[in-house]
């Protein structure tokens, strides 16, 4: 007699070869997630390390096949879960772009050298200036003149980067609240209108200007290539429009901002084509390109599982309550970005019988929604849903509003 | 000879007797804030326990002149601070109203006894049940029938509170953000379609319902009062259906959302108007009114300083960065709920000559603006620039996104 497991008729549009349904239990990296929930306790964020290095090789690989020299930062605000920059440090592969002193401190503690971290950051103190000098080897970009001067006086002679912004670029789902370059003015970098005065300043002090820096997309999709292609055109224009005043650039690092699909449908970013705009923009500037993947390389390397505690229809709406909230992964609220849930166990194979529920945390404000509307197979109290492509900005962000902070993080 | 301060032409609109500027210099609860933010260091919450007493005094005046038997609970979720918790619950004036488990620890770890403790949480695990339940007195409020069946399961006969949604509120600024009860269904309580099942629940463990609980606006201010007032009476309707079956109802919970001012202009809320309200809406019930202030009491009792790190135009804009971000007060980014930036020191007090500017914090998002296109006196890198209305859901919700979480909490 044979058996054959149910399975469903279309898998999910999330499913690829480490994350996927077998014999109706979810599996990540070759692990039952419910298996090392029930084992660890929800909340739970489980990362696969084995992930976040095969996104780490794609995008070496689309790098190198650009033609140019190159060189990966991992963006660890995204997620600085100490045993995950362990392994990127001790990989080599990769350097650290970083945004604070104290994130300078944990890369340099994760096994980082000084000459393979990366900061760049707003709002800098002159006591962060002083803690950031101090690292030897460290680069440095400059998110103001001002920041140029403070160097300056305190460091003359230095190199430097500096962040430019051309005023065009892609925010993600080219929503406002993720770009960083656009038509509106923002806080982030040189203008063209600033740029003689920067260059200035850095030569006033004997500054050495070996990088220029640039962010002009987040979370880019296939779609949107075409615009990033001419923002990242707009930002090389400031090279041109100033090649003799600054003989030291040897590396133009253009940031991060890679996007992964979100939602089905979501169009995946083509890492051919992705390649195929740095051989075109940078071809005969003979300038190193460095690049600062952070969600890239670590979203869809993380679940964070949480329990069922309630199934209620209430007037029009069944909900799906959860042990956690939105405190501990802030995208889906806060910025419109989806983690799609998926139940630990299907008790029901046939999605046509799948039930659209709204999956709700425990915080306190109406706003707490993991999902609305979404379809489901049947759930009940104590069981457990994997909110998939949490591994990036989602611990790293986490908060203990309402005193619902508590969770454990593994890796596997 | 006489020397004349320079005085401001027109006071702040948020000018009061514990908070304003006296030679140019920001004085809060009796002390010049500069002074405390250059002893303790930057990013610096501030806080005034007096001021928070005062706001609860009112309350109370305005509970008692509603003429019915009254309570009130402080929602520790807007600020946990310990010595603020210490100083309420050594003041026997009121309770606390808290949401996880982990609070009901914190609150009895400041002195409150079981019994002045109220419960009223959302996503209740069977887990958090088990440590609510263990506490001696705790009232707990049930948001879910299966809360009701989970509680009857394990505690037969106790006494619980009901919350209910009326499918009508008002949400702060009348936004859906921050509304619990409205013409949308949220996952908050029991709605009408769902009463008497709960009411069956209860019964079927002889569950005691003691209280009827509800929420049904948040941040209200003097013109939402009407509505408001509908909402009550909605809710209370809840009552006016089951009275036979609800012998034992001794307390109605109005919940929270009291509103304050947080822009020039904003209407304060009338509290002798709300005062008349439960005096009409409560009038024969002979029930208690208990109601959970949160922003209410800690809102306009705390300030939050950041340093200024650099002052320069990009474009069309001036900004302001500070050394801290939306990381330390989500609600100005997240919830359009503005603190006011004041300067700590004046070096210009005709306001005509004032600059308008962007306040800019220091993590890597363009959303990270503290204020735009406000008017500042001059500033200058190293200047304080103090948040006002900071006090409630700030450091409570604070992250450590880009490990740019280091704050210091002092109170005066």
């Amino acid at each position: 007699m044979t058996h054959t497991a149910p399975v469903l008729a279309t898998p999910p549009w999330w499913q690829r070869d480490d994350l996927g349904y077998r014999d109706g239990r979810l599996r990540f990296a070759g692990r039952d997630v419910l298996e090392l929930a029930e084992a660890a306790g929800a909340p739970l964020y489980i990362y696969s390390l084995d992930r976040v290095e095969a996104n780490l090789s794609r995008v070496l690989a689309a790098l190198a096949a650009s033609g140019c020299a190159t060189r990966a930062y991992y963006a660890i605000k995204a997620n600085r879960y100490a045993p995950l920059l362990q392994r990127l440090a001790a990989s080599g592969r990769c350097g650290a772009d970083v945004c604070s002193p104290d994130e300078v401190d944990l890369a340099l503690a994760c096994g980082f050298a000084g000459t393979d971290i990366s900061f760049t950051g707003t709002g800098v103190s002159s006591r962060d200036l002083d803690r950031l000098l101090a690292v030897p080897g460290l680069h440095i970009n400059c998110d103001t003149i001002g920041m140029v001067r403070r160097i300056g006086e305190r460091a003359p002679g230095r190199d430097i980067g500096l962040r430019v912004n051309p005023a065009t670029g892609i925010g993600y789902a080219d929503s406002d609240k993720l770009t960083y370059a656009g038509a509106k003015t923002t806080k982030f970098g040189i203008y063209r209108e600033q740029w003689a005065e920067a260059l200035a300043m850095a030569r006033r002090f004997d500054l050495r200007l070996t990088t220029l820096h640039f962010h002009v997309g987040c979370g880019y999709l296939a779609p949107q290539l075409d615009r990033w292609e001419q923002a990242v055109a707009a930002a090389l224009a400031f090279l041109d429009d100033a090649a003799e005043a600054i003989p030291d650039i040897a590396t133009v690092n253009i940031g991060g901002g890679l996007g992964l699909p979100h939602r089905a449908g979501d169009p995946a970013l083509d890492l051919a084509q992705w390649s195929a705009i740095l051989a075109r923009q940078f071809a005969g500037r003979g300038v190193a390109i460095a690049v600062e993947p952070g969600d890239y390389l670590v979203k869809d390397a993380g679940l964070l599982v949480l329990e069922v505690t309630d199934v209620e229809r209430k007037r029009d709406t069944t909900f799906a309550s959860v042990a956690g909230g939105f405190n501990l992964h802030p995208e889906p609220v806060h910025y419109g970005l989806p983690c799609e849930p998926a139940a630990c166990l299907l008790r029901e194979h046939d999605t046509a019988r799948w039930q659209r529920m709204t999956i709700a945390g425990n915080i306190n404000e109406a706003i707490d929604l993991w999902a609305e509307d979404h379809p489901m197979p049947p759930l009940r109290e104590g069981d457990h849903i994997a909110f998939l492509n949490a591994g990036g900005y989602g611990a790293a962000m986490m908060s203990n509003h309402c005193m619902r902070g508590a969770l454990a993080e593994i890796h596997i």
